[in-house]
């Protein structure tokens, strides 16, 4: 989900029905504006580095993606919005033709945003329109697309907040980006006796990926046998507690945990804690997108790489899981369920479940594996621009799963892939140790 | 001027009367904010390059400023506005203490820029109330430092211009920072005849550097001797039409016209071409603060540096003047005349003059010398934190002289010395030929 | 084998014979020597970039490995050869201690060659002594650590051929490391009929890893069960007559045959060709260990890196193996025939065989996969610095197989994982297609 | 003479007498090889940074030099050594052609030296027969040239001890560059006394710039007039026991001695001592081609750069000399006396002089100017190739006077420009202050 890529497989259209797909069309759109509802225009320009967009560009290429592979093709008459919104809001489809180079994104304070919120606005009432009227059999060859486009809208959803956090944690008067919900309890401590559960899971030939009905990225099939061992994982995530252990064992000064291009991560960058940790007077503060909050013990960790993921393992005498080992683990709980991205609500890791079996298995962190991310056998992506999305990234990236507290509710699934290279830090990453049975 | 730096050798308060200073504070401080009058938020976060600075940070830094200089030390109470101001809107000022790193100005959306207008306007009423109560032994210590801090200012309004123009210069959309003026005439074709005239100057024993009474930058003295041998300057300063002769006739790819670091510069960057010429389907055009215009051969270029200056002049085999020879002969020119910064009006360079003596003396581009900034003999740079603006940046960089379109009037004078390294582009900087007699 | 890391899982000694043992010691050191054999101290010293290491410094290495674990632990009275280079001659054993910057090895003109050359015959007579005299006890427990130090030192000498073919690479004078042989024959044109041959493999729940006596890496184990669907792979390695016809059909400049990773790279690069290839007055050259020599499009193809690997795959609609693909079907061929390193032979790759089954199944080139380089289920790295030999690298690099016309014949087997980042070129890697059947 | 560039301005032949020019060339020319007499092949390939040069390139491109500017043009039927030749040892002469990247001048072990060598003698044997029987004429014209190009080859001399001294510098063994000769006598320490003294000097209308017979560089000249107020010279060059007190009084740490681009430098690169300074268990060593050696604090100062030598001056409350104060102040010194290079001799600062007058005037070390390396009124370069000497590096340079004990014996004189940029300090650099009276 890096860049927020995409591209499905939708066998056939998940909702037909011209109803739904309207509702959810201008649900998820009208969430994304929610997201940027206590931001400002100069905030919206912000880019914190060159994998993160302003949140300014998110608003626009989102809607890029629905002129570009839906009104384009669909609409009688189709004139584009403005002919370089092409050209500006195109994030990497090489099909398409040039963009804008992305590292200069936070170059460009014009259009301005009330004329990117225009430019949303135009695009919804042309779907909207584009919706309500295609004839039944245009209707089934978009429906997929729109729902592709939902989908991608989304991802862009997790990466308005990843992003404006970089962004904001970059600013030394510590600004907030979500105001904290009035009704945002005092949480009690939870018990560290919670954290020393751990589910096991039987080996033997599996079948992973996706299967069924229902909306799934391309990424995800085809559905394939795997052979696995016996293992089991950690009936929770790590909490910031325990990697304040680490931390205080001198993890962060012991080569023997690290893998070699970790080591030179830590050492190049002078590295000794997650991102986000401030030290001051002697007290850990973690900067949220509520603001600076003090460090809690018994919160689950986040804003960890795989360099530090796989450090930690190392120190706690365990491993990452392999992706069709979480996979399997997950399909044993529900997706809908979890700590996910709730515009007004706390968008940071709650504290560590004590549930029975595998504790905040959706939500919560996204869960590096040890997995680099390559295609499925028999895995072939989509002909023409889409077919960008998914197979064009898979190098040297990790997968991760289960989503986090800034993804959408109903957006992930077990058989979901995540990926980011193994030095980033900026999403909301934890980790969920595993072991050999 | 690099950097807005400044620092002045008024032996007497050049206004002693309260009322005059008020005035002109007044004025001053209201002309900045009249340059951002059609600066959006968000455009006023746009930092180009590490040289160049968000307009919202020059409308703090020189609210700073006073704040720095004056209230904290003529103040009975002084609390400041904002803690961290301090360290947000420092410049340079080493002995002031830190600051936030000037790469990364464009990385604060916060303060948000009507919280910065407040700091301005709490800034301004503070200052109004200090020059009009301080007795009068503490308004004479006060004095040269408001009037050094309005100097200040000013070249901090030249900054707003070429920074946003640079900023704006990176956007394809070509933004307008300034509203092209309603009567704004069509100017005639200026005759290329003026543009063969030579004015002699004679050489000798001369004084250079201020003398006088009134304000100038500490830099411009002591007075002090120098031998010239006679000397010529060109009539006019060169032109676009005169440039495009030295492209059109292989200028950029001839390496004898070109020092090694201008050479090495050149083809590093692939450069073929002054900053912000534009070439669109054969035709030049050039990018202005009124947006994209046709480039007209007869309008005195701008925006070259010095590697460019030098090698156009080798080309029309002559010189860059010496920095005193400019001083001399800028003596006979009246510093209050000539195209400067003119909020509302054509921030453009405007057709070369043909008047007699020296045309466009002052004003409409900064002329660049073949001098070196140095230090005078005998120069002693002031005690304390005020002492750093000029001195420390002797190294490295060459004089300009004269002013350009972008600067208030008023502001420049014979002895005046701006300074910049020999390959910046983005200030208002053009050629005035010299020759030997 | 990136740096020439090793660690070995040799459960028992592979051969407990004191006289085998030290013949074998005697002829590896002595193959290592015979490769300078006709270069020069000052060739010795080149360094092409960080991942290339000067000839002198191998041959120092190799003899530090020996003294710095066999040496150091096994000799009653051990003292070092030279305190200092334990510094200087260590790779990237952070338990061992600091080390001299890896991208400064070419600075070190001191020790001499002269000085490196008898530090290995110093280390050749005290191992030499130590084999001979050790009582049985600690014979059995050194004799694995020598055996490994054997292989590592034959990793060594395929990057002593590697390393100085980047570096004279570099060299307008195309200088020749390899005299050509004598009686090297002039070589038939292979039939093209030969490249269109596929063999199939079946799929099912497979064995991967070492098993069985003798030596092998860390890496190659444990054994364990994968499950892999039928497959085929082409019965000769791609040619250069293949990649220019991929060449010829834009395959370089048609973005969809790339990773975004790999065509960041050929777009940052400019890449157009192979490494080392060269065209002259219209005709193709490929610079070799033996000069420039003429380009045949019947030769096997070399220095490609994994991402032209993959574009060439999806440019004639196949894919690269997967790495338990390669190592089932490898199993069916000799590890001991096929082009290996060969001192005073051809050390490039020859013509693509026509053998019935998998030709130029060992050596000649690497055959690139498309799996990246991850622990099998249940690998442990041993304790202690030699741990350090394989493990530590598993991130972002892909894994290889079969050897090269660069390997020590003897040195590859099935089982044996080579490593390397997706973008290096300087080894001999090449392209083996697969499909799914 | 940064790079060794040289253009002359004989106009008549100095030594018109074939058998004195023969002497000579045949002298100069045998003392670039007596350097070179303690290094081997290996050392002579070291490239320290991109300003140094290997010494074997030294070698072959001062002959170059012979072959492009006299054979090519004087010799009946020319044909050059070897073609490429031309290519690879250019060092900057656009007018010549393309050359070989000067940062990869490390990277070529071949041609070896052994045929640079030969390249030299076959250099050698066709300039001597040149210089014997060219007619009258031709000999006039040669004459100038091949003066010319024995200057540049002790230009070249210079920094084949500067750059392998950087080289070897980099090397944690400390090699030895030269043997200390045998009779080096244990010196005398020298009375701190001797420090306290200045020379003073009348101002006025001062002739600066070359006058009268013999050679000069072209950029010694015109002769031309400048005033100068009264100043002061301090007796001897500084020391590096007054340095030490510098650093020990806190100097690298307190911003306002610095300007603004040496502070930068001193934070960026953590800098706290002069280069070549090394601190051993709390004793100071000074690295020198000699090897590791005591730091004596009556010895004189070198390896500073412009920065330091104008933060020391801050400190000292003095300032560095202007380059027409020096020249008028050498002119009362011999050049042919002080402390030059002695092929065999001690290369290194001694002693600070006790004399009176100007102590160690010539040799020793380089003495920073605060002037910037500008054209002199007038100057014009010389057409054609030989013109890209000196003209085309006036630029972010600052001028270097009266010679080092690295520099030839002759090759000095009071209106001698050597030019660096202002963070050089791997030349024989030191500190002579100067105060205004």
């Amino acid at each position: 989900m890096a860049k927020g890529q995409v591209a499905a497989r939708a066998a056939r259209p998940a909702e037909t029905d011209r109803d739904a797909l309207l509702a959810r069309f201008r649900a998820v759109r009208d969430e994304t504006m929610a997201l940027a509802a206590h931001l400002h225009p100069e905030d919206m320009l912000l880019q914190a580095m060159e994998d993160a967009s302003p949140t300014r560009w998110h608003l626009a290429h989102t809607s890029w993606f629905f002129e570009e592979f839906l009104l384009q093709r669909f609409e009688d008459h189709f004139t584009p919005f403005d002919d370089q919104y092409r050209y500006l809001f195109n994030s990497y489809y090489e099909a398409v033709g040039a963009r804008w180079p992305r590292m200069n994104r936070g170059l460009l304070s014009r259009p301005r945003v009330s004329e990117i919120v225009r430019y949303r606005e135009a695009v919804d009432q042309r779907m909207d329109a584009l919706i309500s009227t295609l004839d039944a059999a245009r209707f089934a060859e978009a429906a997929p697309l729109i729902e592709l486009g939902l989908h991608h809208e989304q991802q862009h959803q997790e990466l308005i907040c990843t992003d404006i956090k970089a962004a904001f944690g970059l600013n030394p008067v510590f600004p907030v980006a979500f105001p904290l919900p009035g009704n945002h309890p005092e949480e009690p401590e939870a018990t560290t006796a919670a954290n020393e559960r751990w589910v096991s899971f039987e080996g033997g030939l599996h079948e992973v990926g996706f299967e069924g009905a229902g909306f799934h990225f391309d990424n995800e099939g085809p559905r394939h046998r795997q052979y696995l061992e016996d293992f089991a994982l950690h009936g929770t995530p790590v909490t910031n507690g325990q990697f304040l252990d680490f931390i205080e064992d001198g993890g962060y000064q012991t080569a023997s945990h690290w893998l070699s291009d970790g080591w030179s991560w830590v050492q190049a960058g002078n590295i000794a804690h997650p991102l986000y940790w401030h030290e001051i007077d002697g007290a850990w503060f973690e900067f949220s997108l509520h603001g600076l909050i003090p460090l809690r013990r018994d919160r689950i960790l986040s804003h960890v790489n795989a360099y530090e993921a796989m450090a930690f393992a190392s120190w706690a005498k365990a491993r990452l899981p392999r992706e069709a080992e979480l996979e399997i683990a997950l399909r044993e709980s529900d997706p809908g369920e979890g700590q996910f991205l709730d515009p007004g609500g706390f968008v940071h890791p709650h504290l560590a479940g004590r549930d029975k079996g595998l504790g905040s298995a959706f939500g919560t962190v996204w869960d590096w594996t040890q997995s680099p991310y390559t295609p499925y056998p028999g895995y072939q992506p989509a002909e023409g621009a889409i077919g960008e999305y998914n197979g064009k990234f898979m190098s040297s990236q990790l997968v991760l799963k289960g989503g986090s507290c800034a993804t959408p509710r109903g957006h992930v699934r077990a058989s979901y892939r995540n990926f980011f290279p193994p030095d980033a830090r900026w999403q909301f990453t934890g980790i969920r140790l595993a072991r050999d049975l």
